[in-house]
């Protein structure tokens, strides 16, 4: 039997403030932590969270306390695009079924929030341009980075600029279990239980070692830093699951270590685009060799610029919080700020792993 | 005889395409960097520069080839306000008469973009306020930290978090110099004159070395970051100016370095403002220790998003033309949108360096 949206006492009926009104899709780690973030004092005076909707939304609802039990559960979508939220926060995992979700959303007339790194990466662009034509936001700062503002970064502070190449550390497990293996001498074994019992690894991390979610944030990165269209299933990847502690006892030797390492470059003259992710050699005192537990970190190389390098908690529920909550407030400092979709192009050739020298060669 | 306001045939008469257009106040460094990337390819299909004004305008054009000499050119003021620029490119330095410039074009229904440190830290939030109220922007990331995004971060990647503290090395000229003496084993007076060799320092560099520059861009970061309103005659500086090659000996000894830092931190609960700039001892292994050059750097230590590191060009035309370039580009993708001027208060009470251990101390 499903559960219905059930009002409660904490919406008075026919009453509607003009703060923007929120929805949660999806109470996980993620989702759980941006509404306490909402429901707690200051940082949201323009916000205010109504709805929450989750599958499980009737057993979950059972296990918490004021102040969220006096908001609209619900484990129906539907319920979310019929009520009055004015923004819908998507903190579900993979493509499938949360684009339909979001598509729904914005054709629906809601703005929308989204975590969703596999969404944006395969969808970012089509999403884009229907929230435009909507006459909606989508933002999705959260996606890459946590809580780094890497999205803000390369779409507005350097669009000024012409970027080069990006080098970035862009998965928190990753991160963690090559720093335990680097630090503490543990094996790929003992990193990943570490990393398990921090809550920053999945009990299956193959989707974060074998390089598949740092591609999809490098194809979302390649979108913002070189305007061209890239599926993550083109990004080749080389797996860190077989770095052993002999690697990092060599790297240690040659003044270095080894990370999981995403990087980009663009040729425009020939429409060239070089991406991969790979465990990598980097020397010590670069900023991506510092990174450990869940840091990410990226350099990105522009022409005028220089080089900028931005570093911060890669991951987890309260980093991403602060950026959802970020993009939260910039839809509510402005609702009627619609963001042009950008242009993409399909790059002209793509280059993978095959000259790159690289650690474990 | 004034240089009166000059047609040339770049612009025909009777004729407005729909791009934004763009003049340029002050064509210094920074804004002859600003005229060349916006009269150049690719960067700025919405931009489009018109006019440039400078109170030296004939000289200065005369030392120009095309495309700049087709453009407008004055050196009243007046001509600008008179002109179908929407938007003013403020790079003049020193806050008088830039401020009453900057009040004139927004009154006058421009937006404004401004490189301009010492109008955004003593009249940052009154124009701001009147930037909201006559439905125009006004942008400012070139006021601080050059290409680094750091407005960007605080204003909006942040503003989903508590900023607790910041830490930050923001005077290119003391980096320059300071990281010339560590690495180079120069005096004082060397590392200046290589700094002006460079280009980067000033043959006066007292503003730079005394810490009145950085002061005025912790007094901006502070508005961004706490939401608190100070002014940059009440952040207590020590000079840089004393430093000698001995107190790098005793800091390398102690296992790092010195530079100019900036420092701030809020104590929300008693409205107490920390805020300081002065030589002091980095470690080696801090972000702050490895600036060098024309290097700027911020670690910005929030409640939930942990410590996020930004290091990138400080200064120079061609960095901040990478803000003011990316500042015209947000403008132009969305002239609707009108970004409310924060609400900040006084500080119950300001701390300077009294309790503070520093370097030469």
């Amino acid at each position: 039997m499903p559960l219905n949206s059930f009002q409660t006492s904490g919406n008075s009926p026919g009453f509607r403030d003009d703060r923007c009104h929120v929805a949660i899709l999806g109470l996980g780690t993620v989702g759980a932590a941006v509404a306490q973030r909402l429901m707690g004092p200051d940082l949201a005076p323009h916000l205010r969270l109504t709805h929450i909707c989750d599958r499980r939304a009737r057993d979950k609802r059972a296990r918490q306390g004021e102040p969220l039990l006096s908001l609209t559960w619900t484990d129906r979508f539907d319920d979310l695009l019929a009520s009055d939220a004015d923004i819908i926060v998507e903190t579900m995992t993979g493509s499938e079924p949360s684009v339909d979700y979001v598509r729904a959303a914005l054709l629906g007339g809601k703005s929308v929030v989204t975590a969703n790194t596999q969404v944006m990466a395969r969808h970012g662009q089509a999403l884009l341009t229907l929230a435009e034509r909507q006459g909606r936001q989508l933002r999705y700062e959260a996606a890459v980075g946590g809580a780094i503002p890497l999205v803000g970064a390369l779409g507005d502070g350097l669009s000024g600029d012409t970027v080069l190449r990006i080098d970035a550390v862009l998965n928190d497990t990753a991160t963690t279990v090559l720093s335990q293996m680097e630090q503490h001498g543990s094996s790929m074994d003992e990193g990943i239980a570490e990393a398990c019992a921090r809550g920053i690894a999945d009990v299956d991390p193959s989707v974060d070692l074998d390089g598949i979610d740092a591609a999809a944030k490098l194809a979302i990165l390649c979108g913002l830093a070189f305007h061209v269209k890239i599926s993550p299933d083109a990004i080749e990847t080389r797996t860190s699951a077989d770095i052993r502690l002999e690697d990092f006892k060599k790297a240690k030797l040659r003044g270095g270590t080894i990370r999981q390492v995403a990087h980009a470059s663009f040729d425009r003259a020939s429409g060239t685009l070089t991406a991969w992710v790979s465990p990598d050699f980097v020397p010590f005192t670069s900023a991506l060799a510092q990174t450990s537990g869940p840091e990410n970190a990226a350099i990105i190389t522009s022409r005028s610029g220089g080089t900028l390098t931005l570093v911060g908690i890669g991951g987890g529920g309260e980093a991403s919080a602060v950026a959802i909550v970020s993009d939260l407030r910039a839809i509510a400092r402005d609702r009627a700020a619609i963001v042009p979709a950008p242009v993409l192009s399909e790059p002209a050739s793509i280059v993978g792993l095959s000259a790159q020298t690289l650690a474990e060669a």
